[in-house]
């Protein structure tokens, strides 16, 4: 089956966001946690964090102007600071529900089961205390994708808070012993089991598992 | 256990580019398949490939500028078109072998054991035939993120070449039905299990699968 553009075009929206929410393959899955200048909390669920660069620590995120979204994105901008907490297997109903259109003055954080958690030395945004793996950001850039008007969110880590069991010696996080869960389009949740890691390929030279 | 930012700046620095490539949860891993003027075919592994919008139909991805990701850089900009090919659960030891530093006169379809395939309406670059879900872009956009020297390159959809199998009835690609893997960090790759898709979340209304 092909789709031209044309097709993709006129395809029904519903049927379209679908399509293109799960063509790119697995995403994460990950609860960003802000709060107003008032500390009235907030979390919604996001699919589109990304790794940007490691020195210095840069994650990006892809924000849509829908009415859920823009309370994360005016506290981003009047706090300065936000977390993004992962999703685990066990909690992937209640993060879903975080996606529900609430009045601002009520938290999903209560709606929605979650705790919020504030560290000694990042007083500036919620974390989830259910996650086990937490990161603390300060904004740093947001980039504007006119053709689609959607933000580039991009952060500064801050703080990580996780339990060292789960980093193995090289610095390599083992999200399935963290029993994070990965995202396909806009509400499906999967859990994932390790296939190999592989070793630094070069060329001419058979791939081995380490 | 936590990290400060300037704890996660001393640190050594494999251990922190595993460490940030593991810490944002999940990814998809892609075969980005281009050619350079002359026909030259060029297949490259990355794993930073998201959705921007479904009108028009926009697909970021993060591009470092290594040796390896510049010959699939230069070919994106000489000849305007390239392809995203899913990486399946099958495929993952080969696909990981495209990250090796081949000398740009070598094809890594023919080292790594993947078929180019040219569909009759987007010949502008090749596919990798033995992906089950295949992308043709027109290159839309390049964002520069100076801080960390890297670029976010967007595309927008031509084409798409997939099973309607794969297809649900709302759009939704069932990607482990495709057996589409998952990827962790530079070089850890995954098959998924679903645990539930939900239906459209609403405040005060129990969350339900679909």
């Amino acid at each position: 089956m092909e789709f031209s553009q044309s097709t993709l075009l006129s395809l029904e929206e519903l049927y379209r966001r679908n399509l293109m929410n799960t063509l790119t393959g697995y995403k994460n899955g990950n609860l960003i946690g802000t709060q107003d200048e008032n500390g009235n909390t907030n979390l919604a669920v996001f699919n589109s964090v990304f790794h940007i660069g490691a020195k210095p620590p840069h994650i990006g995120f892809v924000l849509r102007p829908t009415t859920v979204a823009r309370h994360t994105y005016d506290n981003i901008r009047a706090v300065g600071y936000y977390t993004i907490n992962h999703i685990h297997t066990e909690m992937t109903a209640a993060a879903h529900q975080t996606s529900a259109k609430y009045p601002k003055e009520e938290s999903e954080f209560e709606k929605c089961g979650f705790t919020p958690h504030f560290s000694t030395n990042f007083g500036f945004a919620p974390y989830v205390k259910e996650s086990r793996i937490k990161i603390g950001l300060k904004f740093a850039e947001e980039i504007y994708i006119k053709t689609n008007d959607v933000w580039i969110i991009v952060g500064e880590v801050q703080e990580i808070i996780i339990d060292e069991n789960f980093i193995r010696k090289d610095g390599f996080i083992d999200l399935q012993k963290a029993g994070t869960a990965v995202v396909s389009g806009l509400d499906a949740y999967y859990e994932a089991t390790e296939i190999a890691r592989y070793a630094f390929a070069r060329p001419n030279q058979e791939v081995s598992s380490v």
